[in-house]
């Protein structure tokens, strides 16, 4: 209680891996009490995004896939990740909404920003809420998407929710504020 | 629309690292529609756990502490990981409250499960609501852990959220569905 949290100093940093989809890093670092970490593990990712897009007529624009580390087919909002051609992380979100669904248009918000996790994850997602899309073109999926659309009314949506269905992080907390500031329960 | 998502096949896998902060996987795999994946990484963790604690008197039981991959100080729940001495996930989230914050009792309820990556990370994450803790003892903390508890009002708390000050997405999740289920806004 009153104590004063401080940064970490970082006395050493190695990386174990550099792949295109995992950049792992090791510091050796020293708490402000003195104590030393030789081996605390960093995730390096590109920041993330993800939307919660809502049609004229008021239906969610939703993807269903594989979540290959879990094992389950997920129901999920459209999401993924900033690119370095993307002008900022808004282009990104609109872009990855057409590309896995074909949706475009419509108004655009920044809802929240989250931390996949501080003390592992070096990147942010930036999440969006876009009333207002509509069907603009086709599915454009990489070889590696095996991406159903699927288009939910905001009662499908709670169920989801409150049946615990929705279990993603990153997308669970942008839809339970969602819910709440359209008192939706 | 109305396609059906399938299981990918796994081909091959291998660890890259097993420590006891990270352990990481790359599987080959190859999807329904043939497309192979030589490289998937998938990260193993124990299953972790947080908990929405309350005092009687309405104070919630938060931790402050730095996290160094995002290089932040941040307000959080008091959160950990299911160790394999701790007989469910209920008693490792009492653990962690005892251990990190002294407080301990009240009524339990299984608050929400989320996944914090289901892309990339094989564990789920257990969530709970605490009602009527109280102090029963002082912190014990690790060597490596550096920790300040407050206690603060349900509008602190709502403060935070709607500020965007609370982005572990862990924790705003379950935060975002108590101030929805709550009517706290």
């Amino acid at each position: 209680m009153g104590k004063h949290i401080e940064k970490w100093k970082v006395l050493g940093s190695r990386y174990l891996i550099k792949r295109p989809w995992l950049t792992a890093r090791c510091d050796s670092v020293e708490l402000p009490c003195g104590t030393r970490l030789p081996e605390y593990y960093v995730l390096e990712y590109p920041d993330w995004v993800n939307v919660i897009a809502v049609t004229r007529d008021g239906r969610f624009v939703m993807v269903e896939q594989y979540r290959h580390a879990l094992g389950e087919v997920s129901m999920e909002l459209c999401a993924g990740v900033c690119e370095s051609s993307d002008a900022d992380p808004l282009e990104s979100a609109r872009r990855e909404l057409l590309e896995e669904t074909g949706y475009g248009g419509g108004t655009w918000e920044e809802w929240m920003t989250l931390s996949p996790n501080p003390g592992t994850h070096t990147n942010l997602v930036h999440c969006y809420v876009a009333r207002g899309v509509e069907q603009v073109s086709t599915q454009h999926l990489d070889a590696t998407e095996d991406i159903a659309v699927h288009l939910l009314t905001a009662g499908d949506v709670v169920g989801l929710l409150t049946q615990g269905r929705m279990r993603q992080a990153m997308m669970a907390a942008p839809l339970w504020k969602y819910v709440a500031v359209n008192n939706l329960l």
